[in-house]
């Protein structure tokens, strides 16, 4: 599996509309999405699904050089849904298709159903004339990995070895099938994620790999902060790995934003999910700097505003540090941290073959 | 608009699935479907739309090599709710966008509403990344015209001019409006087509441009069939008229197949439209062999077995006779008329450009 860092031929994203997932009907999120479109297809073409009810809509706010294509899914995670990439060094190319579960299925899932969602990775696959390798006994998201194109796969233990997930699977197991899936080589197991993350702490929200051998991580500065200790326990466990090649691995860290609450407002602005409320008034946000998208020619990441204009700025100045030779476009995403993500979560990278 | 005999890119069809339109829940349709897809593939990449819940069967019934992607539709007739398209000697080409109506809106059309079907030609563009002209003020479906790449439009008058599709439009504004959209020069109005036609009489199941100067005409040969005069006024049409270059216009006589009536057990196995029977017993189908789709390297064609095997193949034997470069593949077709249209009504050629 090639990393996302490595160029692609184009970029997948979905149109939201889940008004249980995105407050006020999702008209925000729309725009924010379409932001986002926008900043990543300077590098690459982007797609966007849309359902049929959403095409115009979403034909509307984006410009021509993107492309619209109907698409029925559940929600607009394209991180979590399409399918993996594999290739190799002849020009071949193959998705991968895993199960996905929602996050946790009937145990711990966010929705139901589900099967829009699941049937993506296949529909994907298609509509590139891509063939496809079928893992769907296995349950994954991409937001739950993050890969270095050498062989080395980053996860956290919360997500992968969730219950929702492959209960029946030991931990060894769970290695093998990742390797199998993904063509790689070691998996280097990382504590937890984003405390409050309801994926069971994706991966790619507090630490993803930004080039061979280096890595970004989400880091927290306070205390007193619920996250300190995660960050550190995560920190230790990359010091003491090397990669899949035998090398360090070296880590940049990037300071997290304050905290984010919903308001009184955002909340009143959700539909219920089955029969409760999406989120709370004051209820913490998973909000982090590390949900970026590497493109071609672009990195595209969070900010949060307000209180955390510095903080967005010196997050922006870090990651420009890292990518040197890619612009790097900061988006207001307080409309998608709402839904549950970010900027890395509602993409997906088609890799160059 | 380039002729439907130059090269093309690829060929764009529907999966069916309406229980009005097809007998016992589309089944035998669906097959009779994948047969043309498998026929038309041989010679140029074939996209099949299906709606989300006939994905799976769509991509279960056709091979690899067939992509199955994903639209809404209101039923499967490709030829009548795609684009038109028009290409330049500079290697450009445009989608046109013509309003689509069911064949007759709420005066005559068959069936409501019809929203899926008439965002499709836009849907089609976006997905083929080809640019559109939008000429949504005006009705026109694909089947009501045949063009030879020379400028000639050929249409007929029970159609173009009926009261469903352009009322407030005089014959001369409706030509004006044809030839712009479509870059032609010249209309040619063929009096009607085949009797009981529900489309008002579209020109492709009666008389096709099969070459520049050259059409196919379905031809009646029994004097007590409803049909034969119209066959005959058709032919005076074509005998005293010359095409766009000034030329005069060759008519090979496709002859038609014997009477097809519905059955008793096929009308039980339709669901109502509107709480009508779509058809009757013994109701006579619109059967004839011009509604054939000319493929890179294969000419479809249909083919109604039983009392009509001779019929089948002496067609075929004309048809091969007009194609002798191409292979002609007969495909049983019975399950496709019952529908209301044929092979070129499910079919439409994306041209090369």
């Amino acid at each position: 599996m090639p990393a996302e860092f490595s160029g692609h031929i184009g970029c997948v994203m979905i149109f939201p509309e889940r008004a249980d997932s995105w407050q006020y009907g999702a008209v925000k999120a729309r725009k924010a999405f379409a932001e986002v479109a926008k900043a990543i297809a300077k590098g690459e073409k982007v797609t966007m699904l849309a359902s049929h009810s959403q095409y115009d809509n979403a034909r509307r706010l984006l410009p021509d050089y993107i492309r619209v294509v109907e698409m029925s899914s559940d929600d607009a995670w394209a991180r979590d849904v399409s399918p993996e990439f594999v290739t190799d060094d002849k020009g071949n190319i193959r998705g991968v298709d895993f199960y996905f579960n929602a996050w946790g299925g009937l145990y711990d899932g966010l929705y139901f159903p589900w099967d829009k969602d699941n049937a993506i990775a296949k529909k994907l696959c298609d509509l590139y004339d891509i063939d496809i390798y079928d893992f769907s006994d296995f349950v994954l998201e991409g937001g739950s990995i993050s890969v270095d194109g050498l062989g080395t796969v980053l996860t956290t233990e919360t997500c992968l070895l969730s219950k929702g997930r492959n209960p029946d699977l030991s931990r060894e197991e769970i290695e093998h099938r990742l390797c199998e899936g993904l063509g790689a080589e070691k998996v280097i197991w990382l504590p937890g994620g984003i405390s409050g993350d309801e994926t069971n702490e994706h991966v790619d929200n507090i630490c993803v790999f930004a080039a061979p051998h280096k890595v970004l991580l989400s880091w927290c500065e306070d205390e007193a902060d619920e996250q300190y200790e995660m960050c550190r326990k995560c920190l230790q466990v990359l010091e003491n790995s090397t990669d899949a090649t035998g090398e360090k691995i070296e880590v940049i860290k990037l300071p997290m934003p304050k905290p984010v609450y919903m308001t009184e407002d955002e909340v009143e602005g959700l539909d219920y999910c089955f029969g409760e409320p999406t989120r709370n008034v004051e209820e913490r946000l998973s909000a982090s700097y590390v949900n970026l998208y590497i493109g071609n020619k672009t990195v595209v990441m969070p900010a949060f505003g307000g209180e955390n204009e510095e903080a967005d700025k010196r997050a922006a100045e870090i990651v420009k540090s890292v990518f040197p030779e890619k612009e790097v476009i900061s988006v207001y995403a307080r409309d998608i941290l709402i839904g549950g993500g970010n900027i890395h979560c509602i993409t997906h990278q088609i890799p160059e073959f």
